[in-house]
């Protein structure tokens, strides 16, 4: 965790406001849940592995004989904890007020999750999400909705030339399912399939092996990777996603694609479909049921955002299946791609004033400029004048004047 | 805890970009510390009767020994705690991060907090406090340029004619002294003077007495509070500070209040200074070392926020004394008062459709209505349409169109 200084906040707070501002505009509604959650929710079994890097907050009231009493189990001794994400927490949300919310439901949340990760470069223990969510909507038009409102959002924030990488979690589990894989392995097979970016598909190959799942089918799935047509992902159509998927893949599954594909262009108003079959990206929640995606952006090698649809979990909370499908954006990545706006610079003053100027005539002159509509900093003049001028210009003012007892009109001059 | 829906929400992100807006325009920057401090801080007697009201996280990696071996000293169990003010990690912020803030640190802070408190209506265990403090500065400049900006944010706000109530813990304690009480005594006869509002006179003597303090202090005290002059505060200046409080308060005392009126009169360019002289202002914490004051607007009977110097807290973290000022506005309180803004209303649609509309048809005349400058929100045909308009329009809808297979050209009409 760390200290966000005011260089950084300004530049984080209009990130945040240029997303907002998107996703309003594209009908979803800001919703707001609180930090911590109820013990037993966070760990349900739905976060994944997040449920095990949660922070829980200990139990008020407890004294020492109860803390030993509950040594051995967690619940007894936290009823509270600090949420890993923002998906089990609207899901929640939704089952709590569900009778106050439209028929489909287009939530905006963002704010900060924690998670104890090993500290490491450009990682931190909290940070913020940025979550679009449509409940309520089985349809692809759901899907179409997140994608369309998240390529406006980063188009909004200077990232244009994005694009979606996609695929279905059904695709996945019939390809698999081909090969000759039970389900019973499959989450291990996704779990290194996910790999294959970093190992290639000979490292994908040898794991396989090493699990001691089905050699036939391991052999199958390595032939199946290593066709040159199968990574063949351009451009985004019917035909390159049979080319790039097994024969015999049921045409429901290839037409809901499709169906995305063109409701994407339409949103976006082009004719190049900002989308990227890609049949072995897996995303590694557990919780998604079918189309998953990732916002890719070509000035990067990470993707920027991901989501997908997770059918199954407001029911968990619930009791009645909903469906559900979502999108988070890497607010932090995000804010280290994003250029500062020469735009949003104010007219921002420094006035430089001695240790004798009376109190009331500083604020008269800081008033006066405020209400012209400056920004306006007090600086008490350092024998360095030049450092104090050349730190006020790092900070972002523009003009100064000095200030003597008695000084009626001011002299502002820029600051270079 | 409890949720924020959309309608609350969207009031109360209104209400904090217009307060960090005057903020700005102030010349304070903005700054954001993690919402978990260690419990060392957060517990080292400077947060007063909050420390007790902290909720503290349960340390990682502990096991079921660690966890008995500890079961008698919290700080073995936990070495987070959830912040239960933001004026404990400004101080800790600012010794970590000195060297990278200009020398008069104006901070700007605004974020939730935790305090288990017994729940009733209107309060709530996580609350968002926005406050301003000024590090560095130990003239009255500083408490002038803090009033000044809060008056200016609440007017942004619409709650103009507010006031601020205003003492000195210095005048308090002399009070004291004068009075006959001890030192040692003085906490404890403040947290009483601190219920005159709620118990009059009468039972504050009652409650001194009981408090086995000096009798002749408590008669001497009793005597002075029901003076006719000494609750006659307005209009602020020399002659009705001197009125309200004893004789031969030390005239630097007077001075540095008068000060402060003179220039928060200059700073609002008004003649009627909007202060009023309180010497039985006590609030309740510990570390106020001097000015203190609170808020109040004609409107309602309890404070918008309050204050006050506290020049002892940064050395606790720093190991060297610098001064400082802070005010916190009760955002919770001005959300509930501030009206909604109709000019904020913006041109929004329902586009309402039918099953079989195809779903890049729809994506499609939502894109070319937020192209042009629309909210849009997409609502599948309900048999009663006529309350899925009256949702529409209490969600903030303006307008709205119904879309069938081929629809070309929208027929925007107005929701009522």
């Amino acid at each position: 965790m760390r200290d966000i200084l005011p260089a950084d906040k300004t530049r984080r707070e209009r990130v945040l406001s240029i997303i907002r501002e998107r996703y309003l505009a594209h009908g979803f509604d800001e919703i707001e849940t609180p930090v911590v959650e109820d013990y037993t929710y966070l760990h349900a079994g739905i976060g994944g592995d997040n449920e095990k890097l949660s922070y829980n907050v200990l139990r008020r009231g407890l004294d020492a004989d109860a803390i030993r009493a509950g040594a051995e189990d967690p619940a007894a001794l936290s009823d509270l904890g600090l949420r890993y994400d923002l998906t089990v927490p609207l899901a929640r949300f939704y089952a709590s007020n569900r009778g106050q919310l439209p028929g489909v439901f287009r939530s905006i949340q963002i704010g900060p999750v924690w998670r104890a990760e090993r500290p490491q470069k450009g990682r931190y223990r909290q940070f913020v999400q940025c979550d679009i969510d449509i409940i309520g909507d089985d349809s692809s038009r759901a899907e179409a909705e997140l994608m369309v409102a998240s390529l406006d959002a980063v188009d909004a924030l200077g990232l244009d030339g994005s694009s979606v990488r996609i695929n279905d979690r059904r695709v996945l589990d019939w390809m698999l399912d081909s090969f000759g894989f039970t389900a019973d392995e499959r989450p291990g097979v996704l779990i290194t399939i996910d790999k294959l970016d970093k190992v290639g598909p000979e490292g994908v190959a040898k794991e396989l092996r090493e699990r001691s799942t089905s050699a036939e089918a391991v052999d199958a799935f390595e032939a199946f990777l290593r066709r040159p047509q199968t990574r063949e992902f351009h451009p985004f159509g019917e035909r390159q996603i049979r080319k790039a998927l097994p024969q015999d893949v049921p045409a429901d599954l290839i037409e809901h694609l499709v169906g995305i594909g063109a409701a994407v262009a339409a949103g976006r108003g082009e004719s190049d479909v900002p989308l990227v079959f890609d049949p072995f990206l897996v995303r590694g929640m557990g919780y998604y049921t079918g189309t998953i995606f990732e916002l890719a952006h070509p000035s990067v090698g990470y993707s920027l955002g991901g989501g997908g649809r997770y059918d199954g979990m407001i029911g968990r909370f619930l009791g009645q299946q909903v469906p559900a499908v979502g999108f988070s954006l890497g607010f932090e990545r995000l804010v280290d791609l994003v250029a500062d706006d020469a735009d949003s610079v104010v007219r921002a003053v420094v006035l430089i004033h001695d240790a004798d100027v009376p109190v009331d005539e500083l604020v008269r002159h800081k008033a006066a400029l405020i209400a012209a509509g400056s920004r306006v900093r007090l600086e008490r003049r350092t024998k360095n004048l030049k450092a104090l001028l050349e730190r006020s210009a790092a900070d972002g003012y523009t003009s100064f004047a000095t200030v003597a007892p008695g000084t009626t009109a001011l002299d502002l001059k820029p600051l270079s």
